[in-house]
């Protein structure tokens, strides 16, 4: 028998060395702290209605059908064909194109989107490498940019969050004619119903963007994040996306979204689809080495509500759940007054978000004043801060009037604009 | 309107260079092209038996509970608490403890145990590393470290399988005194009914091991891969893991295994049970960067058949399944007379394996005569030398008999040896 010794710690990478606590892990610990807090902060949706009913009952046909039950074997590591049949059908209506058009071949399941994100920046960068972000960005993504060695460089946007021309123009001679050139591997925009932002790409501001970078010969792939594309309160997609505006086709491209934000969560279901072959199948190599393929159930359940309509019933009935959940966030924080305080935001369209800007000289960071009278006051928020890929701005948050009941949103705001008059006495 | 132009491609980073197609591709498109095809290649389960029943049954009951249905919700990055107590319970059991050793703070759910050996090698290899494995060992393993950029070198066995003594304490002076110490980031096996070899290592095997490791001064962390402990035909796991031996107690130690090879693969959920906290954390870093969670309903699935025991009593079938179904790839092989024509196997006691040996001389590589000869037959299998992480050896041969039906195995057992005659003539 060995004789017992100290346990030695292990060596890390340079990515394991990296590796740091996400901050939200921070307000979570914060949230467990506090008994009694609402959360504004969690991105996650509607618990109230979340399609059980379609869920199980997907699951008894598929056990009731007669043969193998391969649905429940290993799937493939692209995903099942069926499942990419109906995304590219999905694809081509959103894109106002016929029956046809996209093809299963270019797209690809994933754990979430967020792997299809994941793979794209681990395919495409090195450590010290650039990517473009819009302004405000999915921190998430932000936070893995970080841990992959990556610098986020912000799209400028003006005070209204459109994209700014003017200063687009500026950073894009700056990169195009200075070492960051050889730097710049990706561009990446959340362009639908924003996290954080709620707000939407026009096709104008798309198609600026593209031709800007053209101008000056960057033709770095870019990645259009659609998670919320499916969440317009109204049902209407603001936008063409990169996959079909014309000045995005000398681009190589990938467009990812989700069916698991707009049904359910807990199925952790994304995809992506690539224009670019090479970039797919080192993205398809890279997932191999992953997991070789995403949960074949959980796909085989999205095929059967895909295909019966059900995916499309319990879309309709969130859109209405959360335009109403939206507007009474909108209205509470109205009613108590937070207008009034100076605080400033627009009401989105769609989306799980309401992006907040305080007055200057407030403090909205996690370690500011702002942040713990609101944790007095029993309410939680994401400091916009975290939003930003470069020179955060320190008076945004990020509210989420996705799971709470609208009278606890009601009450959160209650919360949350006593937090903001009892700092602006 | 942009003027349409050539695509431009994508420059890829170094991981997106090395990627490239997995061999067993090859063997797909093989399989595609030759309708008719029986495989003993894939690594798939028994389909007859996967549980309908206990899934669906499952899934009826999550939705008759009256709370919120969370199970469809989002989860948390490192798996559902329930869940990762049963799993402490299960390593408890399997490891001869008494209940209460391991706590669900060192288990942490991933898609597949895939995933725990991406995360582990992610965090603490960087390209140029070298990584031991056992001699053969899981053959996408090893294409996961050369894609990302590792080199593995064999821990020496003998011609029946066991760990060489003489030639380890050879190798590892070898490295311990050398520019290798420097490079070596982690030991890997699979230890419980191989993939390939069927084979397990005892208990003196992996003392000795550790113990030839640690007389000089090698503490590198450990990876155990015990994918195939609970399919021992008779439901006995063969020795301790790296977690309860003694001599493994001074190493960092990452134990994973998985809970769909033994129930429904279709539900991708595995596990990693680490002992040292930096390690964990850091994997886990990197997973909320891959998914930030596991899916939540299939975790939520399997809490139900590990807590009612239907996923023990499902265990208890197909341990029966696989027992008879690898009599009956073995038997089929003897009674069309491999072993007249030299070729050399043991019957293993567990998993989904039989690994042969060839007559020295006979080339069973993807590009060898017998491959194609077997592609005549209509059988085809997994090349041996895809399962060495350095010096293949090419005359060795996989066989699974997870998926086939017991028919389909004998005929693929004839095929196989009819091609084996064809080239002995």
């Amino acid at each position: 028998m060995a004789v017992k010794t100290a346990v030695r710690p292990p060596e890390f990478s340079a990515l394991g060395r990296r590796a740091a606590p996400p901050t939200i892990a921070r307000l979570m610990t914060a949230a467990l702290e506090s008994p009694g807090l609402l959360s504004l902060a969690a991105g996650f949706t509607d618990s109230a209605s979340l399609p059980v009913d379609f869920v199980t009952n997907a699951a008894a046909r598929l056990a009731a059908r007669p043969e193998t039950p391969e649905f429940l074997q290993y799937g493939t590591n692209q995903g099942r064909p069926l499942l990419r049949r109906l995304l590219a059908q999905l694809i081509d209506t959103e894109e106002g194109w016929a029956p046809g058009h996209t093809s299963e071949r270019e797209i690809f399941i994933t754990n979430g989107s967020q792997q299809a994100l994941f793979l794209a920046m681990q395919v495409l960068c090195d450590p010290g490498d650039l990517v473009l972000v819009d302004r405000p960005s999915y921190f998430v993504f932000l936070e893995m940019l970080r841990g992959l060695g990556l610098e986020a460089r912000s799209l400028p946007t003006d005070s209204a969050g459109k994209l700014d021309r003017a200063a687009l123009a500026r950073l894009l001679d700056h990169i195009a004619h200075g070492p960051d050139r050889a730097r710049l591997k990706a561009v990446y925009f959340v362009s639908y119903f924003s996290n954080p932002s709620g707000r939407s790409l026009d096709e104008t501001e798309k198609t600026d963007l593209a031709q800007a970078l053209a101008a000056r010969g960057i033709f770095a792939p870019v990645i259009e994040d659609a998670a919320y594309r499916q969440l317009g309160f109204d049902g209407h997609s603001p936008s063409r996306s990169i996959l079909a505006l014309d000045a995005w086709q000398p681009f190589p491209r990938l467009y990812t979204s989700t069916l698991t934000k707009p049904f359910a969560t807990g199925l952790k279901v994304g995809y992506g689809c690539c224009s670019d072959e090479a970039w797919r199948s080192r993205m398809l190599h890279a997932k191999g080495h992953h997991d070789f393929g995403t949960a074949n159930f959980a796909q085989a359940l999205l095929e059967e509500v895909l295909a019966d309509g059900s995916f499309a019933r319990h879309l309709d009935t969130i859109r209405g759940v959360y335009a109403r959940k939206c507007a009474a966030l909108d209205e509470a924080l109205r009613s108590a007054g937070l207008r009034e305080l100076g605080w400033r935001w627009t009401r989105p369209a769609g989306g799980l978000y309401l992006w907040l800007e305080a007055p200057p000289g407030v403090d909205t960071t996690l370690d500011g004043p702002f942040f713990h009278a609101c944790l007095r006051e029993g309410v939680l928020y994401v400091p916009g801060d975290l939003c930003f890929g470069d020179a955060p701005e320190h008076n945004r948050v990020r509210l989420s009037f996705g799971v709470l009941a609208p009278d606890l949103l009601a009450a959160a705001a209650e919360r949350f604009v006593a937090a903001a008059r009892s700092l602006s006495r």
